[in-house]
């Protein structure tokens, strides 16, 4: 195990960057610099995010690797949302005493295989100390054509909902392990049988951003109306769009996509799994709309589910149950996580 | 006091952004989607810091107004020690449960005062739950002209060493404000005395990013070969350019810039005066290096020092002491503070 200390600030970034390759035209100068410079043809998307150690992951169950990876997918997915390519990637992290050279070297793994499996360039690495655990933050940017971006303001009504992938099994993959922790408590290496839900565990340590729906969208001349990232669950994106739209809708609860392991983990803990697939969070799944003349192709696209379809605003956000009654979808408050805050 | 969880995630984050005004052209979109929009002349700079409480700042004698100031100065002067325009800024949030709304109102009042001041869009503000206290990560983006960025590893040698400002107040500042902090433990408001020592908190509390400078280097065509921001202090700075430029200098002791009020906290302090100005850090003056030739016209403009001049890599980076002797500049370790670390 080697310190961080060994190394200094400066060493270790070096330590850090030192293999790193540039592989986009469009990254002028990486690292090394008070600000990375770029090159974009048409227009530049940024979107910056933080992780925090006991509120985005418990590194209990949490190897860093898979961290490292899922929070850089978690970012680059906000550009695929916008239907733009992820080129660079800028990546500060808060390190306390407990982590060695070696801990943020698996940690950094998983943002370069990310990034590399994406296309993307990591062009500027900062660390710190910090006093309590592990922070990431990260800000991921991307290019797209002057007019090809999509947002959430501009879906209209009578457009479909579709939605990229199933839903909720992040959330029960999170479940799963929260439970392991409990039961194992104590133990130091232990390892659970998690035979059959492997599935809940990838969507959950690894989960992938949706680059291969927009190159299908693309192939089929869909250009979808509004678009948004499946972050902190369909009924909280829904929301967005709807409210920044000025449309309401109706979503079908018998189409939502939900994986078999996904249900049966959901029963298991009993738990309503409309719940789950509405609420779960952490998909990075696509939401997006398309016109209502797409109907029949857009079902003809694989792992694109259509769930329902935009309304006038005064008719509300609603999802319609398997008997027909109709429920209207409420945003979330403030992150559960935050009640456990030990201030 | 307003709770936040009363808010929520969603409605905080309108609550900060529902009056923030676009000023700049190339933001193209702000707020409300997956990752901001910008169209940038030329090319984009971008830089990503993270703040992190009790590391970076101690909320003991650090009003949140000035934190959110600072820290935005400390992101925007990255910007411009690349010889850029600062044009866009992305906020991200950690805050612990002690923080209220009206809390997170005046820290992101010193960001939009610091942001207004220098023509730089808001365009990105996300918050999240913390277990431990507030942690702010900040992406500044900026403009710069095709050919214009100036870089740290193009300096060469018998080019000349010059510095904005003075060196070495933030830190006294800083100093300052820990020993009245220790010396009025328990104390509910206290209200020191910093009668005459002013410009030691102002530097530490509410830096400046130096704009006006790059303006009056453009106004006089002068043109750095390179250039770096001061953060970590000059020394460490100086062998950052030195290293990339593969050159060494020899910098003069007398003539370090240094205010009156930091010499004579240093004295009462009984701290080394070099060594203050040298590693005390939070500067945020720019440090670059100017052609042979221009001798006189730098010696013109106000508010820039002429410290020295680069020399071959082989002589080392060095200092040369008010007696004479030569002394070897060396890179300070990781961040001192890292030693509290509670883990």
């Amino acid at each position: 195990m080697t310190e961080i200390a060994s190394l200094g600030k400066f060493g270790l970034i070096e330590h850090l960057t030192n293999d790193l390759k540039i592989q986009n035209s469009s990254t002028i100068r990486a690292f090394g610099d008070d600000a990375a410079v770029l090159n974009h043809d048409g227009r530049t998307l940024i979107s910056n995010r933080l992780f925090l150690e006991g509120i985005h992951f418990d590194l209990t169950y949490f190897a860093l690797k898979f961290l490292g990876y899922k929070t850089t997918i978690a970012c680059l997915s906000d550009i695929y949302a916008m239907n733009g390519q992820p080129k660079q990637l800028l990546v500060s992290i808060g390190i306390s005493k407990r982590f060695s050279v070696e801990d943020i070297d698996e940690l950094f793994m998983g943002v370069e295989y990310a990034c590399e499996r994406h296309g993307v360039d990591i062009v500027s690495v900062n660390t710190t100390a910090s006093l309590t655990g592990l922070s990431l933050s990260l800000s991921s940017v991307g290019e797209v054509e002057k007019d090809s971006a999509v947002y959430r303001n501009t879906a209209k009504v009578t457009d479909l909902i579709c939605i990229s992938g199933d839903l909720g099994a992040a959330y029960m993959g999170l479940q799963l392990l929260e439970r392991e922790k409990a039961v194992h408590t104590g133990e130091k290496d232990f390892t659970p049988d998690f035979a059959g839900k492997e599935y809940l565990l990838e969507r959950q340590l690894k989960p992938e951003a949706r680059k291969d729906i927009l190159e299908l969208l693309a192939k089929n001349n869909i250009r979808p109306t509004s678009m948004i990232n499946i972050v902190d669950g369909l009924a909280s994106e829904l929301l967005h769009i709807c409210k920044q739209s000025q449309v309401g809708c109706s979503i079908y609860e018998e189409r939502i996509p939900i994986d078999y392991q996904t249900a049966m983990m959901a029963e298991q803990f009993n738990m309503n799994l409309s719940t789950v697939a509405l609420n779960g969070g952490d998909d990075y799944e696509l939401l997006f709309t398309v016109p209502l003349a797409m109907h029949e192709k857009i079902q003809s696209i694989e792992g694109v589910r259509l769930i329902g379809h935009l309304t006038s605003q005064d008719e509300g956000v609603n999802l319609i149950a398997r008997d027909g009654t109709q429920i209207s979808l409420q945003a979330q408050g403030w992150t559960a996580t935050a009640e456990n805050s030990n201030e």
